[in-house]
């Protein structure tokens, strides 16, 4: 028998209309009963906020369910079982889960998957390179966007989590050329001189497809979304024949409350054969082991860096979640408690 | 020797601005010179107007390079040799080419090639089914968008010359349910009752997306754009997860003088996992012969009709042009001379 304890989790208590306020969420105490058989108690160690979960906090179906008024959020989170009633996941096992948001987490062992953090690396690479972000930049690049040696590949958003790992496999895996863009002159440096972008652009600076066109002049073959609107509409022009555009987010889009303007050149991928394909990363699931396998290898000698932007603490999550909607994060934005 | 001749052909005078106008035009005579060694002459019988042209009098790059003004326009044209200095070629040869909107043709003879016209069917089956017009239509369905059996596939502009294929051709392959939209009444009447068009709509008569709705209540899994603007809208409202468009055309803003409205939900396309590619039948070559054979079989036995809208006369040719962008054809627009 394991005694009774008492968690503290973020609610969602009203849902934000535009961009979501710190009054939009509570963090509650909730009480955790004792541990049923079958059942484990993790203390999460680092929860992941991500853009998808802005999404969720809307009343309508978008990629996942909407978070219930009143209920603690859901979300990615890395932590250790302290109490366990269930054979396969013994005291101390490291586990990856979707119970974030919360200090700890209980329920069912199926719903806890254990992990092995390689050396050298931080329990938190599973919610990064080796977990789903990772597995959504190698999936887009690799499997959606279909890209080859060779390509000129173009990310945007390319300081974020998702971003700067596709930039680097894309280099990786022997683009002709990588351009990023970003939202801050910092973040245009750390593209070039820490993940090795040839070339990147501050998307505040000038119109998107200006300096696309400018450091681009021959056009791009692949695409990387991660912001929509006016970067959407900037690589359709710069598209070469048979361009490919992996549509994997519109954080452009996410606070707005009005539909968001689309490509008005949305007709040039007919002449030019281009091809816009979006994706969730759950669709790629079974490609996560090759995917990991491949970015832990370059993580592990060292040629693909996996930045992140930490917060501590349980009380400033929602400050970590509003700030990485803002793109305040370099890299993967995580809380750690 | 040839003698010289006199030939009469369609100029465009003047780009056009928005609905392009007769006087934009002009039906000039101009010397054809005496038949050198190694070409042929050509007297058309039928001349192709398509909506891919209106691009071509712009003085912009579309698909093709812009006509110039001043010179004989080019396009789509079966013609029988009259004249002849090439042994491939011998007079009395019909032949396809691109020597259209005048009614003699006269250039090197690997300009023209020669066809078969199966029996029972006229020599016009070469611009419609058996031609550029079929070939868009298949590989748009079969290897642009990848129709299985049992999709539900919908098609716009569907009473249209590429439409009306496509839709017929998805009935044949086992399509689950085949809808179209065309702008009348008729013409939805001739979708369902002539072509097996399982449903229909009238997109002058309600919304696009509300009408597509009420008819694929469980959503859509193909989409064959000819249209564009709200159309693509529609579609990727009523997409189910994995849906494809094969984007062919966009008659909806040809003759637009601003950009057109573009798809506000396009972000849909992510969590949907939609795919949407843009074609051009060149781009496609390589299964004409395929796709010949396969469209031509269902010709023969009566199980696809390919109609025509035919115009008589060259003088006829802008008329017909015209009406053809603004929709008053059923099936293949065509000039008889």
């Amino acid at each position: 028998m394991t005694e009774p304890a008492v968690a503290r989790g973020w609610q969602l208590v009203r849902r934000p209309v535009g961009v979501p306020r710190p009054e939009d969420f509570h963090l509650a105490e909730v009480d955790v009963p004792e541990l049923p058989d079958g059942e484990v108690r993790v203390r999460n160690a680092f929860l992941s906020v991500d853009p998808y979960m802005r999404g969720r906090m809307n009343d309508a179906r978008s990629y996942a369910p909407p978070y219930a008024l009143g209920e603690v959020m859901t979300g990615g989170a890395v932590g250790r079982v302290v109490a366990s009633r269930d054979d396969r996941l013994p005291e101390g096992t490291t586990v990856l889960h979707d119970r974030g948001w919360r200090d700890v987490a209980q329920g069912p062992a199926r719903l806890f998957r254990p992990v092995v953090t390689p050396a050298g690396l931080r329990d938190s690479v599973h919610l990064g390179p080796l977990g789903m972000v990772g597995l959504t930049a190698w999936a887009g690049l690799v499997e959606v966007a279909g890209m080859r040696t060779g390509d000129v590949v173009f990310v945007s958003g390319a300081a974020g989590a998702v971003g700067s790992l596709a930039g680097q496999i894309a280099r990786l895996r022997g683009a002709g050329k990588v351009i990023g863009s970003a939202g801050s002159d910092h973040k245009v440096d750390v593209l070039v001189e820490r993940y090795g972008f040839d070339a990147a652009f501050n998307y505040h600076a000038a119109p998107v497809r200006d300096q696309l066109r400018q450091v681009a002049p021959d056009g791009i073959d692949v695409y990387f979304d991660n912001v929509g609107g006016d970067h959407l509409e900037a690589a359709i022009d710069a598209f070469r024949e048979f361009g490919r555009a992996a549509v994997c987010g519109a954080v452009s889009s996410y606070n707005a409350t009005e539909p968001p303007a689309a490509p008005r050149n949305l007709s040039a991928i007919i002449g030019k054969g281009v091809t816009l394909r979006g994706f969730l990363v759950v669709q790629h699931q079974s490609s996560a082991a090759r995917a990991a396998a491949e970015i832990g290898g370059w993580l592990t000698d060292g040629r693909l860096v996996a930045d992140e932007t930490v917060v501590r603490g349980l009380p400033r999550a929602v400050e970590a979640f509003l700030d990485m909607l803002g793109g305040a994060n370099t890299g993967k934005m995580l809380v750690a408690l």
